[in-house]
């Protein structure tokens, strides 16, 4: 379905990519769907099973592992890493629509569909739940089954059910020490007031 | 594999539906699997990735959002909905089949398959984990990730691992206030015993 | 792609196993994706959307339920369960690749890649998450929903976000009583050390 970009985009055999806004480079593997209306960017990796709504957009560079499913009003900036089985949503109060009572609820998108937001170089772990409404800041580390209800900042590490804070990681990926300094690529990071950024 | 409603229920091209008890303006989207001796009602929505077992019953207007495992002994009644990613289970003590020592075990059904009903109207967030034995009751609301472990009365919202009540809901999936009032569509509501119920 | 079993080995015409090293009597399940490189038992099951990577081995007599992901590292011995959507890791601090900040840890796999290992007879829970480096004991039981983030020693049941202890087990699986004897199979066990193994 996607036109000028055929040889740059790999699309598996056993996968269905109805998007023609994929990046070149960009891969999509068995099973996997992106649904018409999706943006991926450049470089990205798509997982098996992985599933891409409409209105979803995803930045460069961008890893997707199995399984994940990434709904309407969420928005993935470049370089993110999301484990396997990790779950967005966009509805806090979800119902079927079907139900008599709810219509009302559905008539308007603005009543229900609240966007979420990963930013650059964050990585959310295998199995983790994205709760509606919340950003990611950059560089940020959500842990392995954690499930996120409040926004997390830059270069937290954040781990439980609901996320609480566990300590701050490098650009890199490794935890920081307590003097801030990453002891495998020695990158030095400081508060700028609450907000942790790199400095030398 | 359906007979006299072909044009009634959508079977998206990449999805598999081995059953012929499907009812009218059911939608069956790509990777999903239902299987034969599973019965499903009119209108449901089964997302991408679903697997709907032998021997589970579905009623009408039932949403199944892409990924949900849903096993023999399990029974989801009308209007109800089942976010991404949420599981069922049948066994509380699994063992593989095929190991000597628990052969006796799986001679007969009711040596390890508990039956689970989810009751009319109640929502199962993203990534919840529902033990098999359990009834989810009417309108009741399992918040994203819970893992839900003993029954849930009706309008409850729970939420946790294990998961616990953290309030009540009304019919239309906004939480109500101290009042028991729903401030989105105004119904008022009562405990009638310890049993929460619409009450105007 | 597999040669010399093809009448023993059973591929669902939805599935996609590329693997030539699947022993007989194994089934593959629809839209399940075993990969060229990984190692398949004799007599397994598995299920439907599950994920084997390339490296992955898995034993003889394993039950893979649908929707479980394996990857590179990750070792399954005989007779194991893995239960519906139980997801494995081999990262501890998982980063997108094609992040400038990062290649140098994914030049050489050992500054990554962490292996697991589940020991014989052992069951993983439904949507439980294993972190990578740990192994879990022969016939230990992994609650749904549990994240285990250490080791779990033999017949241990561990329950919980980190796992945790909550009794042990028979190699049967139902739980032994406070006189470590199986109310089911009347097996006996005792600790040998802090090991509990079989008495009689």
């Amino acid at each position: 379905m996607f036109t000028g970009m055929e040889t740059a985009v790999y699309v598996h055999p056993n996968a269905l990519c109805e998007s023609s806004r994929i990046g070149e480079g960009t891969r999509v593997w068995a099973f996997a769907h992106v649904m018409d209306g999706a943006t991926v960017g450049r470089d990205c990796n798509i997982g098996g099973n992985a599933f891409i709504e409409s209105g979803v957009t995803v930045g460069d560079g961008v890893t997707i592992k199995n399984g994940v499913l990434i709904w309407n009003g969420v928005t993935i900036e470049d370089d993110v890493f999301i484990g396997p089985g990790a779950i967005f949503t966009n509805d806090r109060y979800p119902r079927s629509r079907r139900m008599a009572e709810v219509r009302h609820r559905y008539d308007r998108r603005n009543r229900w569909l609240e966007p979420t937001r990963i930013c650059r170089g964050a990585s959310i772990g295998a199995h983790a739940t994205i709760l509606c409404g919340v950003t990611i800041g950059p560089c940020a580390m959500i842990a392995a089954g954690a499930i996120v209800t409040r926004d997390v900042p830059p270069h937290q590490l954040a781990a439980g059910q609901p996320a609480r804070t566990k300590g701050w990681v490098c650009a890199c990926g490794v935890p920081l020490d307590d003097a801030l300094r990453c002891s495998d690529c020695q990158s030095q990071y400081r508060f700028d007031g609450s907000t942790l950024a790199w400095a030398e």
